[in-house]
């Protein structure tokens, strides 16, 4: 099939099926029909969508130009960026509504209401962390199939890590931060190419540094709102003033952090871009919970160092010895501050206690009660709680769920590297990566007015030692449909 | 007169005469006057602020960020987009709160509340609408007398449908979109030198495009918040949830057609710019009225397709044989989505019944009530309803809306054409078309860092073909004042 | 000490210092504490959140989108315009917490909600300011020192000025824009360094001209949200109405006056990044107590007019003759148009009766009240009213204020500068002065695709005349600690 047919032939594909999907099972949750809507409804209409829209609002200016402007660093890939953001979160906004819906379906159709949309939202965040590990090395129908499969498996851990599990992460660390990552890193493991270390491409210029920032900012204003959004009440006022901390908290330790690795004490933008948000990912599992401002001081501050140390060892680490090449370095932005996250949430799990907390407990910690109650929770599934879990048992799930995540995220990710790898997704030749010219028409020899300013990660001076690499892909061999 | 003074005592008399005409007939809405405030009208001053400020703020970020940077794209008129943006709108602003107000005084003077101003700004929509199909055509004083002229012809036009004809349109596609779309292209018609088309200057660079996506980004994020904003409840919450589908809708297809329609697949920034954006155009009729969320997705998928198809062959043709240059392809945006809006209304007006909608059919077509009423409704009008209309009678009303738009849009658009071209408002000549260094103080020779990638209206290998102009102008020959 | 440990030193010790203050200090308030969450506290807890929280986050966009790209018209500081607004004010924020608490302090420690983080941002704006004066003259350890003085001595004007003097400032034009302005004026005036004028690299470039508009938008986008935030009801209503108008009304009396002091009546971005802006300072002591519209619009149009005619002729004058080098023209943005600000308060108060302003007088202007009565200001203080001042009385008081704003803010500049001369917090050499290249890890010799347009000060054809100056520096020569 000629390309022109096959790329609109693949979005038209994906989009007949949603048309036919939201046709058959999705309407308007039932106080929203307009032949059930009565004075009544309109109050709680009114309600709901007030309790949702401005931080859906706020979320969704984080994902279209918080991520995608942050991706717009690369000097020759700014297009692509910020295009991809928004064509692959509008395949993914929709097909969550159905994949997060399937899991709360109360009568014959999946209800629709502001609720599926901020969750659609959450999904479309685990996407482009994903994305940002594979930056310039996929193609465009690679990532529509990276995201339906990744909304899809990551909706199920969710339902399995909240329903099931009943672990409490209300800003998402652990289910889309965590999950995004490692997800994202799977895929960019199965799918590696050697010379995408160190390619020529891959550097950032003066200009596309501060249309990156702007991704930067937007992402650190409103991340309050991000983490804020599924509570209400004391816990929401607490969850933005406790994000609030952390992410000053992780700007201060990021900026020390970066100057200090430098041998003449300058800053590095790709650490100023990134962990500066650390602290947001770090307290997102806890900010509502935590009973004293201090406390996020501290987790936002070891985020933004983790962080920035990530960026100068971890990542060169991983790409030169483990075949691991992260484009924006989503491991040290997402994935272990994701981590840090779960691991903050077991220890709050293990010492709240009702002297500290008083009834308010249980509603942190819903397992926790004697008492059975049904609630819809705000990442809109169903949930029964009540189980009379000690302070450890509840530590005890946060753990299984932060495993869970860790399991479910890298072994979802080898399947879809595995299978977008097959010719019929169009393979990004490596030659081609990291360059808007390929899926765009730029009249191409113009374009470096971009000039380049330094590899993102610093490329080795010897050819990279890739004998895990090695052993691992003789077994994955087997598995193989097409060699790279 | 000096240009420097010409420009400055432009400007200055526009000001001194709003200053007056404020002075004279606006002040504040009653509950907000000083003198009257109680506990009681504390209360409704808050209620009222609360259910517009937040989407008025959305609207206000889409009308300077969104239609500003979106006309960045040109790679030397980068100063002109934005800067004009910000200086016509601040004037149709104010210019709108009192042509928009004498349709609704109750006492002596125009009262003036959050919804006018929200008002303004859709006033400020439409003629930026008009803008676009100009930009880099006309001066400073030009845009300044369209602004006044079609703010005025507009606000009388969305008193005709939407109190005399009670049409329906709270997202206003007939009557902003469509309104703005014809009007501006009438304008460039009766303005209209050949030499526009394939103008060197009229092209874009690959960072005039980065910074173009910012305007797109945040139109297509709070267009849920345009099209809500004049509506309440489960029609609020309607609204946002169907422009949010549609908006995904005709992202997909707008990457499709574009890929699509090229020889070897690739994208192009133009549909990927403007014509994402067409499912919130089309959906605007009747977003806060459908009962079923697919069929927006049906919508947006229509309208991405049609723009894109719009800015590849019917946008040339216009330009060539029409004598209609369009710069930023508004017909594609928002001429045909408009109609296409229009036409849905007409649609859904024949097909909803008091079956489908219960009581709520009164509330979305107040005039289809049996009982009359009076109802402030969101765009400010105060107006009288319950005509007692059949299913049938009110998509005629749509209809007859429909078309009252597009034939006062293009009447005043011709009219107010042949009056800038008189000299005083100092029409551009041709050679400095597309130019920032005419109006701005910008050191020419550095500036083409921006490097040119393509002309957005492919020019045509040979000379258009003026033949409808020649005989259009030769009948506007005798009311012209100043031949071009 | 080597440069890359003293930075990291620094930063890690402020962070260190926060943390401490935080941990012994600063706790939720009280309604917000775990332990005391009760449905009844709930509402509250919601009530108070929901009124503060829309308009936080606009005011903090304002901050870091705002101001930062504001800054970023220099064409060689963009990572230093951006990166030093989101450390410098991640600083700030923690700081004001505890700067602005202790004034108060009910119980054993500072309370900490959406009004404290509100206050935060105050404080962030002031120092912004300042900044704006010192833009590529200061160090980032010099720049986060200035912040932590002039947070502090701001936040205990603000108490004198709101509290003891019972000025009313609901936008803050007194207490933050022209504190900040002069402040920074005058921490400029003690590091002065010749060669500061005329500089090679201070001047901006097309593309990061069109990135500062980026800023401008979203100041003037969310100004009204600034001046609205502290006050409610009618008050928030006029407050949100007037700015807009006044901002309006200085972006059109700007343009005119720029096209009007060019030769050829061609517009300066200068002029249009910055002085579309002045209205929205001047209206922020009056905005929500005027009763009638006009009177912001005069306020505007005076505020643009005098802002570009302080860009045209006062900077330089400043900066040629009384050794103060204002890189943003802080000046004419904030200090001019707050003073302004301040003599319409003035006269506001001393017009306003309670014939024209009915009992809303004493809600408007407390201490003109008979009776005692406490309430908790916007401002986040604890304040005692009633007491019964008459009109010219309390004219008189915010007379008090504006001159104890003013000189508060040169004599606790002056000593900052003082200060800060001191070798410890490593001046920047004049040949580093404006150039990212010294402090960031930027490959130096690609950098300039900013190409230049003009110097942002018009530098004089012959070497300025120093004379105050040197007459003023004989004076503080016994008193510096390290000559520059």
């Amino acid at each position: 099939m000629e390309p022109r047919i096959k790329t609109a032939f693949a979005l038209g594909l994906v989009e007949g099926i949603l048309l036919i999907l939201f046709g058959v099972c999705v309407t308007f949750d039932r106080p929203m029909q307009p032949r059930h809507v009565t004075a009544a409804q309109e109050e709680s209409n009114e309600a709901t969508f007030n309790r949702f829209y401005p931080m859906f609002e706020d979320v969704h200016v984080m994902v279209y130009v918080g991520f995608g402007y942050l991706m717009t660093f690369l000097r020759r890939f700014g297009y692509s960026a910020v295009g991809n953001t928004l064509l692959q979160s509008a395949i993914v906004l929709q097909w969550a509504v159905i994949m997060r819906g399937i899991w709360r379906v109360h009568g014959a159709k999946i209800p629709l209401d502001m609720e599926s949309l901020l969750g659609a939202e959450f999904s479309a965040v685990t996407f482009l962390i994903s994305f940002g590990a594979l930056l310039g090395k996929t193609s465009l129908i690679q990532n529509a199939m990276i995201g339906i499969m990744e909304t899809a498996i990551g909706a199920g851990n969710e339902y399995l890590g909240v329903v099931v599990l009943q672990a409490v992460d209300p800003g998402g660390s652990i289910f889309l931060h965590t999950f995004g990552a490692y997800f994202g890193l799977a895929v960019a493991f199965v799918t590696h190419k050697k010379d995408h270390v160190g390619n020529r491409n891959e550097g950032s210029s003066y200009i596309s540094d501060v249309f990156s920032m702007i991704g930067t900012l937007f992402l650190w204003l409103y991340w309050p709102s991000f983490n804020a959004a599924t509570v209400r009440g004391a816990e929401r006022h607490r969850a933005v003033i406790n994000t609030y901390l952390a992410l000053t908290a992780s700007c201060l330790t990021a900026f020390a952090a970066s100057s200090c690795l430098d041998g003449r004490g300058r800053l590095d933008m790709v650490h100023i871009q990134n962990s500066t948000l650390a602290g947001g990912v770090a307290i997102g599992s806890i900010a509502s919970i935590l009973a004293e401002p201090h406390s996020a001081i501290i987790v936002g501050s070891l985020a933004g160092t983790i962080s920035v140390l990530g960026y100068k060892f971890i990542s060169p680490f991983l790409a030169r010895r483990w075949s691991v090449h992260d484009t924006c370095g989503v491991h040290n932005l997402h994935g272990m501050p994701g981590v840090l996250a779960g691991i903050s949430s077991i220890i709050l799990a293990a010492t709240t206690s009702h002297q500290s907390h008083g009834d308010s407990l249980f509603s942190v910690y819903p397992a926790r009660a004697s008492v059975l109650f049904n609630v819809t929770d705000g990442h809109g599934f169903n949930v029964t709680y009540g189980l009379n879990r000690s302070a450890g048992e509840q530590a005890a799930f946060q753990l299984w769920a932060l495993l869970a995540t860790l399991s479910i995220a890298i072994s979802g990710g080898v399947a879809t590297g595995l299978l977008i790898r097959l010719e019929c997704f169009e393979p990004v030749d490596v030659q081609d990566a990291f360059d808007d010219g390929v899926a765009w028409n730029v009249a191409g020899p113009e374009m470096p007015t971009f000039v380049e300013v330094k590899p993102r990660v610093s490329s080795p001076p010897r050819r990279p030692q890739i004998r895990f690499k090695n052993r691992v892909m003789s077994i994955l061999r087997e598995t193989r449909v097409q060699a790279p």
